[in-house]
């Protein structure tokens, strides 16, 4: 039930129970020092438990240290990941290109370009932009796979250069808006279409 | 002369002339201030002139504002461009590849990367950025050019794109780290000949 983690000196709130509004107040917090120019290096977790009104406690009981909190909240920003609906190699290849670079949080376009050089920074900071983007990566993955399975792809392909093909144009579009001259709206199908035809089966 | 501007109150010294050596001092001490942390936004000629040991009317003698200071400095980190031979397609694509992201002044590992959020943020800073980036992309496009007029590549790929695929992979390696399971050092060659895959004339 809603208010079963309410106790008798807090008021009690409609909606959601006191547990998870601890939670969010927390990944909240994170990305709202994150993208108020905090590094991550900076952040503490002291200075996000303050900001979300919570103990350090709370913090520790839910997420074991400062990086897993942070791969969530940063997860959070991207959104849900999209699916591939396994129909056609194409169209599931043109969905997960255009979900590329792509956020569903403001606070996204002020945290995100800062991790680069984060990541070159530390091995942990590394390992957490690499827990962000390797589920997306294997996503792609499978559907290359699928596609050289069912015959529609080239068996000989190297996977992951084609991977690096599909993702590298519409990063540096959405990240660095590296040429002007390129349309961002329909850089996903046509990079894919020019991906496709040095891969698939003639 | 190359004492011809010494003047009587500063000591002699052999080499360049005094003014090539106040513009080094000038670009060095730029990229010093620029790699300990300064964002461009915070830079200010008068930092610049205190670092460099000049007054501030020497560096507008040399450089409109800040801005045309900047891109000499950020393209010294960059070193000379690479300059295609213009014997083969592939090598001359393999070599402007092999260039993306590569600076020659150690100091680029901590500006280059810091200039993503720096471009998002003001029309100033993505026109820097552009001016920076453009002559190469430009270098690219003549070497595909001259690929569709001596009939190796298609008349009819997208040049842009083209151009996207070939860049996106290395820079998203080179400065994020984008997938452990790429080998750097071979990418500029597998990028090189799975594009051409697709665009070249069968």
């Amino acid at each position: 039930m809603a208010d079963m983690t309410s106790t008798a000196d807090a008021p009690r709130s409609p909606g959601r129970p006191r547990s998870i509004r601890a939670d969010e107040a927390i990944i909240e917090a994170t990305l709202d020092l994150l993208a108020e120019g905090s590094t991550i290096e900076a952040l503490s977790i002291e200075a996000i438990a303050t900001r979300a009104g919570v103990g350090k406690a709370t913090i520790y009981r839910r997420w074991a240290g400062k990086d897993a909190l942070l791969l969530d909240a940063l997860r959070r920003l991207k959104g849900v990941m999209a699916q591939p609906a396994g129909h056609s190699v194409r169209d599931d290849l043109v969905l997960l290109v255009g979900a590329i670079g792509k956020n569903v949080d403001p606070r996204a376009a002020k945290i995100m370009p800062c991790l680069a050089p984060a990541v070159n920074r530390s091995a942990d900071q590394f390992q957490l932009y690499q827990n962000i983007i390797s589920p997306r990566r294997q996503l792609m993955r499978e559907v290359l796979r699928r596609g050289i399975d069912e015959g529609v792809l080239r068996a000989d392909i190297d996977v992951e250069v084609t991977m690096a093909l599909l993702t590298g144009p519409m990063l540096i579009q959405r990240v660095l808006q590296w040429n002007p001259d390129l349309d961002e709206q329909s850089l996903p199908e046509r990079v894919v279409d020019a991906v496709l035809e040095g891969i698939q089966v003639r």
